[in-house]
């Protein structure tokens, strides 16, 4: 740091002290403007050294002091009335800006301000649930931090075995989907027949904002222990034929709610279409993380009512039946539940009918109520296969019975898949998919449904 | 470009040809989200085509149509006035905030999108004059460049022979005040007893933003001859005392309003410091630009009236007389100017007092109406020389009569002389200058003033 | 440098002052192991500062006292001479092999060591014509040097717009084939018409050990004019479908005879073919340096004899007299090659001739006479055309009447060209010049040869 | 790989098959040089291939087929007999040089060519125990490293979290003095209060040639364990007086006999004083591998004979026998060696005897026979404390009975004290072992030792 400013900022130490909010007004005010960066390394200082409850007093400061000054929102009200013009409209619009907005601007511009500010919106989401007042603060950060994290502004970058410790420790720390056990582990995932790509934002320097895991094989995958098998033998990348997407992490919980996923996810089939020319399918493998809760929530109108499920299992009452000594088939079916694992056969084909049902039928307000389903429609993806008991791994078995799903990227459905999605909530499946869709529907509705059944596979 | 964003450029083209709001909407729109690269990209290659006529009906088109839904603000007003909580008032922003704005970070996600926008700013400005119903439109884009080019995301560089060529190219181009003659000259500007500095911006690779160009010279350099001289001999860097910073240049005319320039200055006061321990001062050798105009203008009541004329110029009658053979010392002076460098003797101490009278008095609003002066008394820096016949190059004479100036910055007192210039208006002199600050002010404001002189020299 | 190395090298500036035979001693000998780098900075910086005499001294030094120990050579050549072993013929070169080979070995672990010993037997090359005892010198350093330079440790890097100035600017400097005329030259011919690729030396940062500028063209380029022309339109890359290679240039003089043009142009052929797919064509554009010295030298028996000449040109006889206004059709051509620009057409049939023989006719020891025909025949191209009037620049007509020759590179044929080139001489040429070659090959031989022309054009 | 290169390849595949005689032979012509690299690529390629057996019969190869030639020998025998000029020495070893040098150097120019060279000489020097005729293959290989590994081709960089993966990992795989348990114990090791680092070769990428780990520490460490510890706590850099140096690793087998160990040290003192003027001691903290072995050994004559033991042990013969139950003095010593670390009290001030003349007195030709102390004595730095009981790790336990050695780099004493060793055999040690020093070397030579005690610590 320049002497000159560390000398301003000893000088400050002394004389303004803690009081966030003197210091914020400081930094605001015309005379801040010579020091910005020193007074924004202070205030970034202080934040980095406050308690949960200084926080907390700190965000509601930033909310009820450091919104718009009244007087002059109704002076733009009255103009505006007056003469609704653009000119009156833009000037309404900067009355109402909070100067939050350029407080947080100028903290920016102190050493590690990006860094601290991303940390600073997580800090406030944990406090949110219980102080709605402080969502205007929220909207603010996130207000800025979409101009700052602009996909304009994102760098892709490959990570591998070249990548510096200093990342790819952040990999093991970040990985939520699939946990990373260690450096071996993070090893094997970065092997000649993997891939995995970040995007950094430059002010950022080392940490991935967004990242994404892929395996290269030949043929879908369907199944996740032999993706994560740390021993398994490696694949000549131009042998495969397939590229799937099994794990897509948001690193900074300061961002939530900035897209980043479904731009990552394209440019990577770019990526690999470049450098493999080989590959034919681009397929996720996902979770179904709602899968599980949805099913035993079950008198959940819009989900697994009783009489649904009744529906749903009766073909197989028989087999269930008899597996679990129960004669019901809802009630064997939740009895064999309490050990999938040691009932695979008999359960395998009444959990696929669930989750093509949960999949492709289950929504609310239109929309597929899995999050992850919803995210990869929404992206244009189709709905290839359901794959049983693919994760057998305890916390796969909790979320969904083991049931995981390949979302499949046909590079040019893309963007009709997603503006038919979003369009009318339709769902693109496989060929292979469409009978099982209709009969389950069929069963899902209750009768012969009255919605015609418009959805078409994406042909391909 | 990814293959199948082309295909789907290719399909654009055809379809939505150039009309450009449909392709605007089409961007804003929740389709727009799945193919908002290459939608982006269709509209930066659309303006790039188009005629000057055709930016003017672009421009008009977004001021018109881009503007916020007038129903929402509306409703948006009612509620704030209902009840002006800080949630309300966020509200009204919002629904302010036209959508413009959104599409502008939109069409960044292009390919060059940065790059594009700033060009296009700078076009749009240059109609501006013309067409004040586009002023909203620039003010949304300023609002954007001042978060995006927040100097938080600005890089320091230094600017050396080793820099690619294709960089120092640009320097070429957008020197302005002492123009650089080719590359032998910028060469000599690069040596060993120079410093140039400029600060990049990460999605504008290659492209300075500002730069600085510094002489190490020993002592006060207080002509730009000296300096500019591309055979002069190179003077080892350690046995430097002083830093000259003899020119300032903002290089995009699109982010006119976003200020780089002091956080320039500071942070190479403290590179240079850092490196050359044995610097002792930091100062400018600045033009003074509107000093010829003001001069000839003198029917400014605020400026160089012919009494005031009159006053600063009585005591050197004798000698402006006998030179020019006319009686009265303004005409004579006038008559003198008409060919400077013949009178430079006889012209020096007249033009010394009307410098120093138009730097340290003439000012509008409380501040001085001179740019550059105005932009380092901002800064905090302190007159510290002013330097007669110290550019005597064609533009020099045209434009301040051959006069230069030394704006010092001594580090420790710029944060106090700021505030206090802010504050009050008043300009810190060296004490060499202090006397004749005092005796011009005087004759300036034409008799003992009443107003006190208050303003003392920087002590250092 | 190390701070206590510093002291060290204080104390021997006093100690041992400039004498530097005892500075080379104690840096072969075991205590100066300890003190190696500074020993060797110390005498490179003397090396830095000595006058040409001293330079001279200084060599005759190395080569009188660095000498191997005759005693043990003596001992060597007993031991092999009873016993020639493998370890005997090892230890007789061990004995032989001259200190000075390590010497050189630890002076360049000093500072800058490898490029001051290259300008080292740069220096030594300039005194070696009078001075063939120094040879020995210079066979210790091109030995060292032909380790150090490698292939292996070369890398190859393409220049353009994006480099360095530093770099570029030894392009300037460097470049003798066909001058370039300051940075506006340089740019265009870095321009999207243009490729120059360099080969690098991780000891030499920066600076070029050897480069080559490259035309892509439209069609065989026949004439270096358009070339060069600063002003011609730019072409684009894809467009092109031949890569003329116009200007190769070795960059220091103390690397001759280090080869490295043979791996450069054959590493461009393949950089280019990966990044333009459409060339189909590969050729120089290349000067004919000793045409016109071989031409007027008609004494040399291998060369143009009176009596060849008349033969090769007997079949102008008409046109050459009439213009002339001289009968002896010899004595007319060098009449008229006295204004060869004012007689183009008449010259143009003759000189063709003449430069055909002249490429494939004349040889000493088997080889051609002409260096360059020679360097492009070594490496496996052909001939593939024969350019009139191509560099109408005063070099060009001095050197060679203003023709130029292509010689073409057929990457599949290269190593059966060169493997045929250095077992039998045989040239390769293009369909195109079969008769001409065998016609002039007649008359160059005084009769239907006896030595029957085996020669067959490459296949293509 | 270029496309025509590859064409050659496959030919050559087919038609020399892996007769490596002949692909070598065919290098080495003149039609070798235009397929240089493929031809070269390809003798790496069948090498890598080779079995232990196929390895060991190519070196007999090369050591038989590819020595100089016999004739050529004679002849340049013969004139340097006649005239033993500096131009005949020079042929003479020209002539002597085997062509093997040449080969290798053409080798070199094939793809990770200089990689595999020194992997060759690794296995080269596995075989050499019993295949002296491989010798001179041996010495060929070592002359060409000498010159490539020059020091003044190596690049110094430090090593930390922000390092490559892939290199990190190179590290646990090479040090071998005190073993890196994975990437935890890795991580500790590169924390704000250690330093790593590493020479690199540019032909090397990512390869370290020899690394050390340095600890920064207040006051002198004095046993291992707390700096291997890895949940030790971290001091920050500039808290720090002292460096330890205690860990030194030759990474590359086929490198041996290259010294590189005493640059590192050096340069590495001077980054440390650079980065942190605070430190005031620099000094390893070593093994001492031979401890255990000569006093087990004690039978050697330059040894620990029964009667140096004897009188060395004799002051402690009390406390040696009570603790033992015998009554001898040197067997109850080696009695309770058995298990050392159950009679830490007792030995300490044994062992602290017997250590420090096992370091000062020991020699074998004049040198301390143990190889670390000969290196560190080697470089300049002196003996500064021996610590008892300092590794009570298995290996430390095994090798030393725990002890370790300071040895303490001065670095204005490095070259005198170099000067002293190399020419006399002196030792420097510090102050507080001068009298322990004297009193263990009249012991150890059996009487007031005639030879004088010469040997002055390093005053500092």
């Amino acid at each position: 740091m320049p002497e000159f400013l560390n000398n301003l900022l000893q000088r400050l130490r002394g004389e303004r002290g803690h009081n966030m909010e003197l210091l914020c007004r400081e930094l605001l005010s015309q005379r801040g403007e010579a020091s910005q960066t020193v007074l924004a390394q202070h205030i970034l200082e202080q934040y980095n050294r406050m308690s949960g409850d200084q926080q907390l007093k700190f965000f509601q400061m930033l909310a009820e002091r450091f919104g718009a000054d009244q007087q002059a929102i109704q002076t733009a009200i009255e103009n505006y009335t007056r003469g609704p013009t653009p000119a009156n409209e833009a000037a309404l619009a900067a009355a109402a800006e909070a100067p939050r907005q350029e407080l947080v601007r100028r903290i920016n511009t102190g050493p590690a301000g990006t860094e601290t500010l991303v940390r600073m919106r997580r800090d406030l989401q944990r406090l949110l649930p219980g102080h709605s007042d402080l969502a205007v603060v929220d909207y603010d950060l996130k207000h800025l931090f979409r101009s700052w994290f602009n996909r304009g502004f994102l760098r892709l970058e490959r990570i591998n075995w070249q990548t510096p410790a200093i990342t790819l420790e952040k990999l093991i720390e970040y990985e939520s989907v699939h946990e990373i056990n260690g450096w071996p582990d993070l090893h094997r995932r970065l092997e000649a027949d993997r891939r995995c790509f970040a995007f950094f934002h430059p002010s950022l320097p080392g940490e991935p904002v967004i990242f994404i895991e892929v395996a290269l094989t030949r043929g879908l995958a369907r199944a996740i222990d032999p993706l994560l098998d740390i021993n398994a033998p490696v694949l000549a990348a131009d042998e495969a034929d397939t590229a799937i997407f099994y794990s897509i992490n948001n690193c900074l919980e300061g961002l939530r709610g900035i897209p980043f996923g479904s731009f990552l996810i394209k440019q990577v089939v770019d990526e690999l279409r470049a450098e493999l020319p080989r590959l034919r399918v681009y397929s996720t493998l996902s979770p179904l993380p709602g899968f599980a809760r949805a099913v035993n929530a079950s008198d959940n109108s819009e989900g697994f009512t009783r009489e649904r499920l009744a529906r749903l299992l009766k073909e197989f009452t028989t087999e269930l039946s008899a597996e679990a000594g129960v004669a019901d088939p809802v009630e064997a079916f939740f009895e064999l539940l309490k050990e999938p694992l040691a009932h695979l056969e008999v359960l395998t084909p009444a959990l696929r009918r669930l989750a093509i049902a949960y999949v492709t039928h289950m929504k609310r307000n239109g929309r597929p109520v899995d999050p992850v389903a919803n995210f990869h429609f929404s992206n244009g993806a189709r709905l290839e296969a359901i794959d049983l008991f693919a994760n057998t791994r305890p916390y796969g078995i909790r979320e969904s019975f083991g049931v995981m799903v390949n979302y499949r990227y046909v590079p040019d459905d893309l963007a009709d898949n997603h503006e038919r999605f979003v369009q009318t909530g339709d769902i693109q499946v496989s060929g292979g998919l469409l009978t099982e869709r209709r009969i389950t529907g069929e069963l899902w509705h209750g009768s012969r449904s009255k919605k015609p059944v418009r959805e078409k596979s994406a042909v391909k």
